[in-house]
């Protein structure tokens, strides 16, 4: 590990440089923000890597960013300096929070970060800061999918697919948390983890046809919603396997056809997350009453982002890849 | 017109001959069906022409139909034979309703059809066979697509295209009663129209970009709900007109990229209609009520159903195409 000298004025960080390869990424010194009304400068101590972090670094040209930037959505830190008017938060407080990132809005690969308070919760105290670092930005997915807009109630089936992943991994907790009887899919590896987490029944989705496997199990047209976090030919799974006037909930940008969802009467609910400091607080007490646990699946310094995000694009992991960035800390 | 003498044991009926054209469609004799346990023989007076029909006729490849069949959905008539275990109709009893098509299970392009009584409400007592055969299965999509799938609300922003087809004309006065706010398209000829179906706003979509006209009227992303009956390049429109976390209702099956959709976190209802007595009898109120007229296009007699298909296709119908069997009572 290498680490450059810097002045406050200045910040190490992790910069995009042109839409590609783990390459892309350069760990360098960027000029430190200062927080705006209303925000809060938080020294980051964890950012983890979500799935639209390297999408982004891969093409994001369907974004507004463009390199040079530095992106990266969710951080657990310490507030360093509050903004004019912020009246919820002050120096010291631990936070932990998803954050909305565009051009203008530089993400949380950085040892420092701009985020408006409202976006904001105090990290739950029994957590470390890759812990809380690891939950934002998939466990609000995760709610928002399965609560807010799929409205799912005590004894509905429901499909989770890739359980093992940063999003299916809190979705099996907050689903089994409100009554519902739980399948996933994963590799055979995982299957230990999702089943520890709650999950009913798993698939092993790389040695068994998931439409016959989940027919097989429960029966033809029975499962009331799924929660489809990968896309493509696994949306056409779907069509086959939820019950007509059933729910899809999806968070990729699949392109389908859509006759069998017409003729099955389905709701497609296409959920990108938005970012809110009350549902971090919902997600805080999930976690303080115990039934919400972070999945961690490894933990990068920083400088080596590049790594992790080969790691979490070989697929297979056990939960969330977190980026540490305590050993910046003096 | 030509007659056929047919016996008791005869009916004269509209019998697909093979998936094509308007040609394909052969007025003659077919045997008369008997009710079965629960259903009503009922002597259709009228029968109304679907767009669903037509796209049958030319293709219904992705149906379990296979010609020789007869097809249509909706029928008026008067209940004439009925089977074991009906309760709730008895011979005499004018009756509507919207009924469900198989290979199996005939439609009503026919002088008797069976149904079961589950499916069928009275006739209201104000409205002719004509009129009363225009509604079942347009109001009942409207009713679905509106109520019971998008949950509209009052003064919400609803856009309905093609308000003067069957089910916008339907849609345009169910969302009014619910106390919407209307905008809809149609071709020039039918402003009139659905300006007396109640619609706030109507635009001539071959004439105006229905994305600018909408914008420059009402703002950027200002609708709450979409009722798309059209599909295609239309449903682009929806995605660029549908507000943030809107709802888009549609009865096509169209084939479409999802991202913009996932990028606004759009609910889609993809809305294939059920069929219900209880249904028909909630319609049948609203037209008792003065809340809903049926529109009637143009009525042809039963043997110039191939006209009747080349006028639904043609497009720009005034609300429903529908077919008489009256002058076959004797």
């Amino acid at each position: 590990m290498t680490f450059s000298l810097r002045t406050n004025l200045q910040m190490h960080a992790v910069v995009l440089d042109a839409f590609g390869g783990p390459e892309s990424l350069t760990y360098r010194l960027q000029p430190r923000p200062k927080p705006g009304p209303g925000s809060l400068l938080v020294r980051v101590m964890a950012a983890s890597v979500n799935p639209i972090d390297y999408k982004i670094r891969l093409n994001g040209a369907w974004t507004d960013i463009r390199p040079p930037a530095i992106i990266g959505a969710d951080a657990a830190g310490v507030v360093e300096e509050t903004g004019i008017g912020v009246t919820r938060f002050r120096k010291g407080d631990e936070v932990f929070y998803a954050a909305e990132i565009s051009q203008m809005t530089p993400g949380t690969y950085a040892e420092y970060h701009v985020v408006p308070e409202t976006l904001v919760a105090y990290k739950p105290g029994n957590l470390s800061f890759v812990e809380a670092a690891s939950l934002p930005l998939a466990a609000s997915t995760a709610w928002q999918a399965l609560f807010e807009r799929g409205h799912i109630e005590i004894g509905d089936t429901v499909l989770i697919h890739a359980g093992s992943g940063g999003v299916g991994s809190a979705a099996i907790q907050m689903a089994k948390a409100a009554g519902a009887r739980v399948i996933t899919t994963c590799r055979k590896s995982n299957v230990d983890l999702v089943v520890r987490l709650g999950a009913d029944v798993a698939i092993d989705y790389r040695v068994e046809n998931v439409v016959d496997a989940v027919r097989k199990i429960i029966g033809a047209d029975s499962v009331d919603t799924i929660l489809d976090t990968v896309g493509g030919p696994v949306f056409a799974q779907n069509l086959e396997l939820v019950k007509p006037r059933g729910r899809i909930l999806s968070i990729t940008a699949s392109e389908t056809p859509l006759r069998r969802a017409y003729q099955k009467n389905i709701d497609l609910h296409l959920i990108r997350a938005t970012r809110s400091g009350s549902l971090m607080e919902k997600i805080a007490r999930m976690v303080g009453a115990g039934l919400l646990k972070p999945v961690v699946d490894s933990v990068y310094p920083i400088e080596r982002t590049d790594e992790a995000h080969g790691r979490i694009e070989t697929g297979g992991v056990r939960g969330k890849v977190v980026l540490s960035l305590e050993s910046l800390s003096s």
